[in-house]
């Protein structure tokens, strides 16, 4: 921490640095200092403070704030920063949290912020509204805001349509690189950013595109069909976002051209809008395989009890195999309670070993790094893994009860068990989640449940079940 | 699956469209009939053949055939694609697969190979040999490469020295946009690809940037330090790369200067090698939190055994405390064996409850959405929704358990302790990674670990406990 968070200098009397420093901490999130500043200012109604505060911050940080203060707090920062929040703050908002301001808005307001935004940013903004209050902001936008909205919201959820923005630059292939920089030069109505400029034949589907620093480099007389990559990589309109993200990495896009099912050009994707969702999409691997649904700290309370119970519910009904597994031992742990204590043993650390592959084998379906063509080597690497890990395990859990309990027999039940439930849980982390995506399922969304049914209900039957056959 | 994978038509006899289906299936993976068809060629010593299917794809396309292809055909593969396997290709390689195609070079030629790359792509290929490889092979480079590859390696691994390209256009800020344009036309050791142009004070520091766009659209007379961006996001030399993916998230940029420890203008990095770290620190989440260590599918099995057991081994250590709980109530298990089958229902869905609030805190941790500022609001929120979870998961087992039993005494102590447990589950998923966040350690290494032990500890424990208390 910097001394500067516990002096109340004024920000002007501050050098960019010393600025830099009270609002930030090393990792770039904002100083509780600093949003603690800013909310005291707005309850004591010394709205012109508060402004000065936040007024050099970039969109994405007031949107921080704005997610930062408590939910109670965020209307009146909202009001307190009039003319500060702006379109672009809106659009940098976590979706649960700008749902809620915009709940509280006239339809013409969001309407008036919706047509400052790019395509893109306008549909974030109204899609997940209710109908009501969706057709309200729709109606009070101009025609031509308007028809492009609605053409989005007419493709699926999650899909390049909705992640496109209309606006694009697209220049006929027979013009000279002279004509397109002209063309530049005198048109207003450019994205706000660009970084290609989209070829397009005579019934506008795209040909080819060039970059432009191409454009900058050429000599004005040369034709663009002549500069211009004809290679390029084209989204049709209803691909997933997921593939959108996949296609930007792996062919390192900056930006890609939208075709309609005619092959028409209709809209761009920018890598910038890109990012959030390869960020999402790496990230909920993660919370999939917990069963935390969306796994969003802005969720509304409800919301994620009613994501997060059902799968506390099913893993309820697996555990119940397992009770059902156990209870048919009950006279072995009545002769020796050792047993009850030892078993959660084999089925616990055969759950982490089944849940080590699963994420690994999760992460690499997710990132086509594994396929058809090499389904069976990963198995078989599993296995491998596998059997040294179990190897080991088995040996120092064997040792252990040998030497603590004085039973050789018990310490070589436990290290069998153990040697075959690490066995079974990499077979199970790598096994289901192939399935699962063999059968067109997300192998990330239901296989935790499944390998933690087959780790516990196994550990306890071939410990116990060993146990009994060496007669204890 | 399509028709055109049985039917071996050589492929300049397909239109493009035949030729993609027959290549890549819907979700833009190789198809392992093509994988297949490749390596058939190369084992019939058919280079030729191998060679004309491969010819048109793009590198990355490349560098994923070479890894789905099995570890001992790799070589052939290889050796036969020579001339279509160019810097490129390796550039996009799995980092464990190139280690090992690279150990079998000589390094005169992966020299080559590295001179033909950006500075980053360069560096990212010599990074991982061995002290003895990696000179030999900066011994065979050009003096001029070889001190740039040189300077990168001297920045610590995974920050943005070793992401940044050397190459860039940076230009004074007394200059007009005309002579930037001649400037960039006429200078031929510009990057391969470049977004924006940095405009740089006397001693190279950056004062600004400026978007290819904005020059295109500006007349040749205009000042460069009257149309650029004065606000810039300035990348450290020695920032982590996670740090700096968030900050390319957070400001939505395209290319970032890189500055060294007296603000000069040391390189640029851009986006596209900044969404593989995007993805890569996203995903690792999962990873850490299973305890999977890399969990990459290429890795060698003996890292992956060290990288796993060292994490099942602590799991075995925590399991011993939940067995030592156990074996306190080894009388009443002896007295009522059913007490040993019901206790793991308590630990595990107790287990699954902690794993959910630990996804959801590590990911906002990970996203700087929890930082000191609300960690309270997290912690209050997670205590709501484990009382609702609590609550129902409780409800549920108690009624089963009188049901199925015939026993209310036994139901409601089996109904309190899920309650207890899926709190406790709850309030370690959150307090855990915050409280490691708070030390300076990352969240999702640990974690898992420490509430695992929590939730199985205290499931055991209270569940026995309150059957004692209640007399069974």
């Amino acid at each position: 921490m910097s001394e500067s968070e516990d002096i109340a200098t004024p920000l002007h009397e501050l050098d960019s640095e010393q600025v830099e420093d009270r609002v930030h901490d090393e990792e770039d999130r904002l100083r509780p200092s600093f949003v603690r500043e800013v909310l005291d200012a707005v309850a004591d109604g010394d709205d012109e403070a508060a402004r000065a505060l936040v007024a050099d911050l970039h969109p994405a940080d007031i949107a921080d704030l704005i997610e930062l203060a408590p939910g109670d707090e965020r209307a009146d920062l909202i009001e307190a920063l009039a003319g500060v929040v702006d379109a672009d703050v809106y659009a940098e908002l976590n979706d649960w949290v700008r749902e809620d301001v915009i709940e509280e808005m006239e339809p013409q307001q969001v309407a008036d912020l919706a047509a400052q935004l790019d395509t893109d940013d306008a549909v974030a903004m109204i899609e997940d509204l209710d109908d009501d209050d969706r057709r309200a902001v729709l109606r009070a936008m101009e025609p031509d805001d308007r028809a492009a909205v609605e053409e989005a919201l007419s493709y699926p959820e999650e899909s390049a349509g909705r992640l496109m923005q209309r606006e694009l630059c697209a220049v006929p292939e027979h013009w000279k690189v002279g004509q397109v920089i002209d063309y530049l030069r005198s048109t207003a109505e450019l994205p706000t950013d660009f970084w290609e400029v989209f070829v397009v034949g005579p019934t506008h589907h795209p040909v080819g595109t060039c970059k432009l620093s191409t454009i900058l480099r050429t000599p004005r007389a040369t034709l663009v069909s002549d500069i211009m990559a004809r290679e390029q990589t084209l989204i049709p309109v209803d691909m997933d976002q997921e593939e959108v993200a996949l296609k930007f990495q792996k062919y390192a896009l900056i930006s890609a051209a939208v075709v309609d099912h005619s092959d028409r050009l209709v809209g761009m994707i920018t890598v910038d809008d890109i990012v959030h969702i390869i960020q999402e999409e790496a990230g909920e691997d993660v919370l999939l395989l917990s069963g935390a649904g969306e796994g969003d700290i802005n969720e509304p309370i409800f919301d994620t009890y009613k994501a997060r119970v059902r799968w506390l519910a099913a893993n309820l009904l697996t555990a119940l195999v397992a009770t059902t597994v156990i209870s048919q031992f009950e006279s072995a742990i009545e002769r020796l309670a050792i047993l009850a204590a030892l078993m959660p043993i084999v089925a616990g650390v055969g759950g982490n070993a089944g849940t080590q592959t699963l994420a690994v084998t999760v992460r690499a379906i997710a990132t086509n790094q594994l396929t058809a063509s090499n389904h069976w080597r990963a198995v078989w690497r599993e296995i491998r893994v596998a059997l040294l890990n179990g190897l080991t395990i088995a040996v120092l859990i064997g040792i252990g009860v040998t030497l603590v309990l004085g039973s050789g027999t018990l310490g070589a039940v436990i290290a069998a068990a153990m040697m075959t439930n690490i066995l079974v849980a990499g077979l199970a982390g790598v096994l289901v989640p192939l399935g699962l995506e063999r059968a067109g399922a997300d192998p990330a969304v239901a296989s935790s449940v499944f390998v933690t049914m087959v780790t516990d209900s196994m550990g306890f039957l071939v410990f116990l079940g060993l146990a009994t056959v060496a007669g204890f």
